[in-house]
């Protein structure tokens, strides 16, 4: 029906946040093409299996790192991306905390790091434009759904929030406007207690309430930071 | 590297907006497998082109329509969409005026028609799932992009921005708040001159503000209908 060559593959884009720094995870290539250099994790498709079940698979095989809930990303088809003849990567991206996963290098993965991605090595393909294609990404998605319920401490200050918005956009926020329109979301509830941080007054803790923000995630919110 | 035997093909959702109604355009196909009934227009890529030139030349050969600002929508990927045996579909998708385009059926496709969203045929493979997708996304879309410059004519009354948008969005809107944030948008130019419709005042005619729009465009808007 079409005699063509083109091979299909997967790649996982999956950053993490912890205290006011985003990295992500890149392995080291064990064979060429690019052997010796760093890249997302990822390869090829199997036959029978689908594409969310190849992007787990292979995420898992070369990190050790097991996540159910990638988000397709975009798929790259150059002709020229890969020197080993025409490939398309389907790219996932997701968002988790790093020390909630142990990491481990096997398969086609000499090693395993997560990167600040103030500090990124050079990457292998075209793997720096699917890297900024998710980073662009991930900073349009957070204004549209709500984050930071499986990447904040159960109970956190407001600013702990904060921070989370304004690491991961790379830029400050109008924080007054930003703290009124999280409180009008209703997706946090204040909780009786305070923490005390330096020399100021002690901070009201918040929680994430669970009801609401999952059925956020899944109407969608609009608003402006 | 991998002995997979996938093969890869892109399909165009292209959209129409016309006077209050949103249609699709599809194929009739003219072979099997599901050969006579409708389809996303959409076939195999070929080894040495991009998939924006494969799904433009597919669309264009099967229903004579030229598009080059499709935009890619999302991958496809189950194990048993098709038939044949494992295909990927790449989908694209936009949104044009229907009168602005001659359609013309060729190659695969052995008609070519406009449908109505509101009355749609059965469709082939998961076109249906696809096209429900796109759909979605378009509906996304229209809150954090300008739409109409190319659909709407060049001078027009507020009504029919409105008009576009409560049709896209398949549902009313706000009406008072719609207009006090696309007049905030900066991105209309409102004339001097009047249109009269029906017995009411004249209303005003206004114009995208093009500079403007396409600036927008590139850099998003956020609001809420």
């Amino acid at each position: 029906m079409s005699d063509q060559s083109i091979r299909l593959s997967v790649d996982a884009v999956v950053f993490g946040y912890e205290e006011g720094k985003t990295s992500v995870l890149l392995i080291k290539r064990k064979f060429n093409p690019f052997k010796g250099e760093w890249a997302i994790p990822g390869g090829f498709v199997k036959e029978k299996e689908s594409l969310e079940m190849a992007v787990e698979r292979e995420l898992f095989e070369e990190t050790g790192v097991k996540i159910n809930y990638l988000e397709q990303l975009y798929t790259f088809g150059s002709p020229t991306r890969d020197p080993r003849g025409r490939v398309i990567s389907v790219s996932y991206f997701g968002l988790v905390k790093p020390k909630a996963f142990k990491i481990l290098a096997s398969t086609d993965a000499e090693e395993v790091k997560w990167f600040s991605i103030e500090n990124l090595p050079k990457l292998s393909f075209d793997h720096e434009t699917i890297l900024k294609f998710a980073i662009k990404r991930l900073q349009g998605k957070i204004v549209y759904e709500p984050i930071g319920f499986e990447l904040l401490e159960e109970k956190f200050p407001f600013s702990d929030l904060e921070k989370l918005y304004t690491t991961l956009l790379g830029r400050d926020i109008d924080r007054r406007n930003f703290r009124k329109k999280i409180i009008k979301l209703n997706v946090l509830d204040e909780l009786e207690e305070k923490i005390s941080k330096g020399s100021g007054r002690p901070a009201s803790l918040f929680k994430f309430n669970k009801k609401r923000y999952f059925q956020l995630k899944k109407e969608g919110i609009v608003f402006e930071i």
